[in-house]
């Protein structure tokens, strides 16, 4: 096996020196950043689980020092204004925008993800139902299905999935009535399944799975809104976003996208292609640190209607007028609930500088060029029927990740961990790498399958 | 003028020299922490704001340079168990359980108060409409009120409180059916009023603002729950925890606590009075920076009927089993959300050591000897009639804040912040002065009332 790892090693270091992204790698702290990078006797860490938690952007810990020591050690109260607190969640969902694709005002950051998944999902609900009771055509009149809101009383779903039970609901609810069925993505990250289902349970509506790239064909005149997300977290597979848009939009319906697994890999392009709502995490490709707020895309158009079942006072027109009665704030600010959480959220606005400059096309070109890649170390390195990817091989179904299938791939993720190679394990048999390519070349990529061929050799478990 | 000044001048250094919390302000950073802050000379800022953003503790700024730098850094991905990130949100709720009398396993850290506030009342709602369902007696059967639910489809609530409208709900609320009133402190900090609004319309409740302390009366055989501040955040004044507690399960109904403006300035006792839920900010008395996480506590009796509404992974039995299927972890974690945000997380972990060896007596006796001699000094220095106090005279009626009515409260503020004795001003107004009994000296009490005094003398607005 020299022969192959030789070219292998040696065609890696000729896509590292042509990449343009290479210069990025210093802007992050990583273990091997003393090393050269594309040499074979690098002993550093491989860190291929930035799709779980991206790694540590060079400017952050100055900047929260900084943000302790003077902003909330001398400025104290002072600096919700003087230090632009206040304001974080819409400035840093502007700078999160220009990576999904979202002119300025339509996203705001805090919460977690699934806090925002609640409010979009109830949101676009709400949207569609007052929709259907204004006896308003659906967004683009042009495309199939009938803008005529059905008026009978009968209700889709099967028992399993009206466990919710909510009746009637809300106003717009009762007015409308029957756009009263939510879809979700059948394999979605597990958080976003259970929030539909109390979103669903909450406003009287019943929750149906359905596989993502079935979505299209599954939405009816009965759907208020269909959430899937862009890149599925296990197998990796980028699902169609232009498409399944435009066909929940031809039923009347909204979408509620969730970019956890696409945001910082790859364009999402959010106003071009219609979305609705979108919600996504910061701690993956955008580098934001553990935990990091998550964010909230409302498109223009809805924000009038944009209902959040989480009116905290950060959300009022005049916060600071204390109000008894709840006044809504105009635009994305409508998506904001509490105070936000200023240590992690400053974090996360140093981490974005990372992005000054970068290309979104570059990233997804490299991200692909690192897919493939691996794959074709994994190919040329590990015995064959070893591990099966899950990932898909077509470029348009592939986030920045692969998947592969393993039987004993616990005990293989943890062998691969001692050696340096990271990446992660998600049960029962999926051995998980992630590929950041503002900070991941090619040399790592190399190893890591290198690596691995030697576990699986050391440790020939069933075939996958 | 010059007698009582001197006087109270001298009583404020001998009443500094035997404050046995005294030693604690060195924990702190303060911008007047290098000069001795009993000395007239003083030149630094007088804090009077920790009852919104407390001061910076001294040992965060090491330790979060330690979680970015070495955990995020190094560790990466590894410190979700190594580092105990995982875990964190149940270990720094016990943490704070300890400060507000709960035993461990009964608070959880994570999200911000509003969210807490939904959750709060939403899982309120839910344990009550199951028990009057299940046709059990209130808990405390011993107390007045019927612990039978009547039948009859009557609803309270004026039209503007039914303004809500979802009717029926999830299966307990059908069951039980007649359980359909939330009661909310009629002076709430707004935030409280507008999720709990929220919470009424998603739950086919209706909701009525009552009075605080008129609560204990109002509640009745409809009533599901009362939301109810422990310290008014305007006036400061104190409610009666135990006795509105009492009354409340009386009724059959549950209480929930709002503790932001009391955990960390006196002791609260939720055990000792049978409180059922409570909800609380962590960025006031507990100081643990700006937007720091909230908590959320569930009395140990109700966790296995407490129903979120925001159902994340982070709460389910299994969070990396994945499964489709949600199914509630046992315990606080069952108040989990989403991934919780360490650096803002484990910043109020090392705010929260100040603590160590603290006790709740001490703290309360010393936040009343503050309030007290702040008023004597303002009743000795200020022009007669210039400023009137809202806060209540009587010990147990009083937070740890005063508030002055002033009928120019907004410059009169703005002069006192130049002049460097920090509060803040809530319209149209008020005055608001928060005394925190671990880093406020009575040295700094004094020289407040007298900056407060001159700047009236400069600016003779109305009469209060």
């Amino acid at each position: 096996m020299s022969e192959p790892h030789a070219t292998l090693a040696e065609e890696a270091a000729k896509l590292d020196a042509a990449d343009e992204l290479r210069a990025k790698r210093a802007e992050f702290v990583l273990d091997d950043s003393d090393n050269d990078s594309d040499s074979d006797d690098s002993d550093g860490t491989v860190y291929l689980d930035g799709n779980s938690l991206g790694a540590l952007p060079a400017a952050v810990p100055a900047r929260l020092a900084d943000v302790i020591g003077r902003e909330w050690g001398r400025l104290r109260i002072r600096s919700w204004e003087e230090s632009g607190w206040w304001t974080a969640p819409e400035r840093i969902g502007d700078r999160i925008g220009r990576l999904v694709g979202a002119a300025p005002g339509q996203v705001v950051v805090g919460d977690s993800t699934s806090v925002n998944v609640f409010k979009a999902v109830v949101g676009a609900v709400r949207i569609a139902q007052a929709r259907a009771a204004a006896g308003e055509e659906p967004r683009d009149g042009t495309r199939g299905g009938s803008p005529e809101e059905p008026r009978d009383g009968t209700r889709g779903g099967s028992p399993e999935e009206s466990r919710g039970g909510a009746r009637g609901g809300s106003p717009e609810e009762s007015r409308g009535g029957t756009r009263d069925e939510i879809l979700v993505d059948e394999s979605t990250f597990p958080t976003d399944g259970y929030i539909a289902e109390s979103a669903a349970r909450m406003t009287g509506c019943t929750l149906r799975p359905v596989p993502a790239p079935d979505i299209a064909a599954a939405v009816g005149p009965r759907t208020a809104v269909a959430l899937v997300n862009h890149v599925d977290y296990r197998t990796g597979r980028l699902h169609d976003l232009p498409g399944t848009t435009a066909a929940v939009h031809a039923a009347g319906a909204l979408v509620v996208w969730d970019l956890c697994h696409s945001a910082g890999a790859l364009p999402v392009g959010l106003d071009a292609h219609g979305v609705d709502l979108a919600v996504g995490c910061t701690y993956k490709y955008l580098n934001g640190g553990p935990g990091s707020p998550a964010y909230l895309y409302v498109a223009r158009e809805h924000q009038p209607r944009f209902d959040s079942p989480l009116p905290g006072w950060n959300s009022h027109a005049d916060p600071f007028g204390m109000a008894p009665a709840y006044a809504p704030a105009d635009g994305a600010l409508r998506g904001r609930v509490g105070t936000p959480d200023i240590l992690s959220m400053l974090a996360l606005e140093a981490a974005l500088e990372v992005w000054d400059g970068v290309s979104p096309d570059a990233v997804r070109a490299k991200s692909l060029a690192l897919t493939d890649f691996f794959l074709r170390c994994v190919e040329a390195y590990v015995p064959a029927g070893r591990v099966e990817s899950v990932t898909p091989a077509a470029h348009q179904e592939r986030g920045s990740q692969v998947a592969l299938r393993c039987a004993d791939a616990g005990e293989v993720m943890a062998e691969l961990i001692r050696r340096g190679v990271v990446g992660d394990f998600r049960r029962p048999d999926i051995l998980r790498f992630g590929f950041t390519p503002l900070y991941t070349g090619f040399a790592d990529v190399e190893r890591a399958a290198r690596v691995l061929a030697a576990v699986l050799a050391e440790a020939p478990g069933e075939v996958a």
